[in-house]
């Protein structure tokens, strides 16, 4: 897919300074992307400095007060009210733009992509003439983790329903979530008590439902994120998902418990099979050695863009010993996921998204070594 | 329930030095339990020190040299080899033994108790000639907190399945579990890396699929425990568990994310009014602020003797906007518990064992203030 070329393939970044934003320069450092190509925008609070990009520093603009003229691709890090403030204008200005926040993911217009799982969704965009489908959103962390998860098992077997709970960072809520864990777990290794600001709760050596609102029916927002979004990626309205939002002391890299109900039986041996048929094409990689109990874990899933899965098995609910037979097919089949909540679980993929656009210039890493 | 005195009410605590010894100690000086009524015993590596107790000083004696004549009650807070090897002298000697290792759960000649749910496995215990059942077994941390949490939906609805995955304390490893994730957090913030030697993962700022052996159906030991013993208790063989068991940063106290299926649907009125009739039967106390965020968590639940239980929500899969009804009745349902995995899911639940069974003196606390 290509894009009209009214651009001189410049990206922006805003919400530059922030732990997405800072994520998704780092991606297109390591793509080869030249300096002379990136933006780094911010609020006018954090603007006025530089960010470090290799060798080059890039001056923080004021995203406001920014022009995003002769910009190919904005990268939307910021939260959701800056993305309804600067989206349109950055559309206007001929740009594509990836918004990373929640404003325009359930907006029926608005396409809402995983490139792994749903790239037709991109399809139009840039070709039409109202200039709407040129603003896609990026899915929350949670529910990319998790689509990239299944998708080997979902593209063979069908899953018409999701058991999961989630084992999150506190990087979900940014940098400063990432400054009161540390900070709080240095208090507590003194005996001190801690003093929460961005979490209602402790977070050192603690853990607590996900800080988002509840609503009426007691399902927190980022747990409706997750069956709202999925739903839509995967165009099943009827995917019956059952979130526990949870967020624990880990920096960085979410990890999620998954139980699966297939829309057909499978074995294991043709689960596995699935994994290695759509590992490379998913993103995902298998991390499954029983005997060594090595599994995923957040640690292994940090700064790298595959989605580890492992713990890959039958549901023992309906299991007897007599039952046991490792041939027998299931429709319910448990897993265990980590994935970086920064990377894949954000910056990267929607650098993915603006890489099936065409709108990730690539030069040979030579010229910025 | 009594037993026949053929014993001084001596109370022996067999690991007394482990973390659950410990605990069973702090509870016993808690309830007023003189210090001459408690004997203090360890391997004979942990032997020939003290163990403050209250203001008293109780000798720790090696529990393989000593004797359990005269003993009243002996909790067996040690490994399941050292509970096969001293369980069966102390039934002999004619102490009542409760015995918190895996070593005997699944013998059909021994129960299995939960206070709050199955009293009436304790009925023979003393009154039969055999002396088996002078030993009782207490199950496992990870059951005991998730059958308490339930257990007020349980009695009026009955429960078929439970869908589970747990955020498990380091505590459950005893002391070394706590020592290896307080010195490694430690070493993490110095920037040093983690050498792990209790777990096989590090443990700071990460978390990990349970530390047991995994079976060739993929189950780990804990998660075939919380199966097995939950059947056995409940007395329902036929009851269909899906659990996941997961290792979290936290130093005490277990937290789940269960989805229960219950034999009859009910609303969340009914459910709530469970909770209202049998949580102080049950030990159970509902956190369940919606409009605050505030829920159970670990550190809520650490040193206290109650499983805490919250978010408390029909499941949202079937859900749409149509069908929001809060008078509506369910069939599925989600919560979210803590529990004292030291406390309630070891040396409280077995110490309330002794209790039932007329084994802990209790004279008046001031004796001892």
């Amino acid at each position: 897919m290509g894009l009209e070329r009214d651009h001189d393939g410049t990206i922006a970044i805003v919400g530059a300074t922030g732990a997405v934003g800072r994520e998704a320069l780092l991606i297109l450092r390591e793509r080869g992307v030249h300096a002379s190509r990136v933006r780094a925008m911010a609020s006018a609070r954090s603007a006025g400095g530089h960010l470090e990009y290799g060798e080059h520093r890039l001056p923080v603009e004021d995203s406001d007060a920014a022009s995003f003229e002769r910009c190919g691709l904005v990268l939307l890090c910021a939260d959701a009210a800056t993305s309804r403030r600067l989206g349109p204008r950055a559309v206007q200005a001929g740009a594509v733009v990836v918004d990373n926040s929640s404003a325009y993911r359930m907006d029926s217009a608005v396409a809402l992509v995983v490139p792994e799982i749903n790239p037709a969704a991109l399809a139009q965009i840039g070709r039409s003439t109202d200039r709407t489908p040129r603003l896609i959103a990026n899915p929350n962390c949670s529910t990319v983790i998790l689509l990239v998860a299944i998708e080997p098992i979902r593209r063979e077997f069908g899953v018409r329903a999701i058991d999961v709970a989630t084992y999150q960072a506190v990087s979900g809520a940014g940098a400063a979530g990432i400054d009161e864990l540390l900070g709080q777990t240095r208090d507590a290794l003194d005996g001190k008590e801690p003093t929460p600001r961005v979490f209602a709760e402790p977070c050192a050596f603690n853990l607590f439902s996900h800080d988002s609102a509840v609503d009426a029916d007691g399902v927190n927002g980022e747990e409706r994120k997750m069956i709202d979004e999925s739903r839509k990626i995967l165009a099943q309205p009827g995917l019956r998902l059952t979130p526990t939002c949870v967020r624990v002391p880990v920096l960085r890299a979410h990890t999620q418990a998954i139980t699966l109900t297939l829309d057909v039986p499978a074995t294991e041996q043709q689960l596995r099979s699935a994994y290695a048929k759509h590992a490379d094409r998913a993103g995902v990689n298998l991390i499954d050695d029983r005997a060594a109990n090595r599994f995923p874990t957040p640690r292994k899933a940090t700064g790298i863009d595959r989605v580890l899965v492992g713990r890959l098995r039958p549901d023992p609910a309906e299991q007897s010993d007599a039952q046991r037979d490792p041939a027998r097919a299931h429709r319910r089949w448990c897993l265990l996921a980590s994935g970086d909540q920064l990377r894949k679980g954000a910056a990267l993929n929607a650098i993915q998204i603006g890489d099936v656009l065409g709108l990730i210039p690539s030069e040979p890493a030579m010229l910025i070594a």
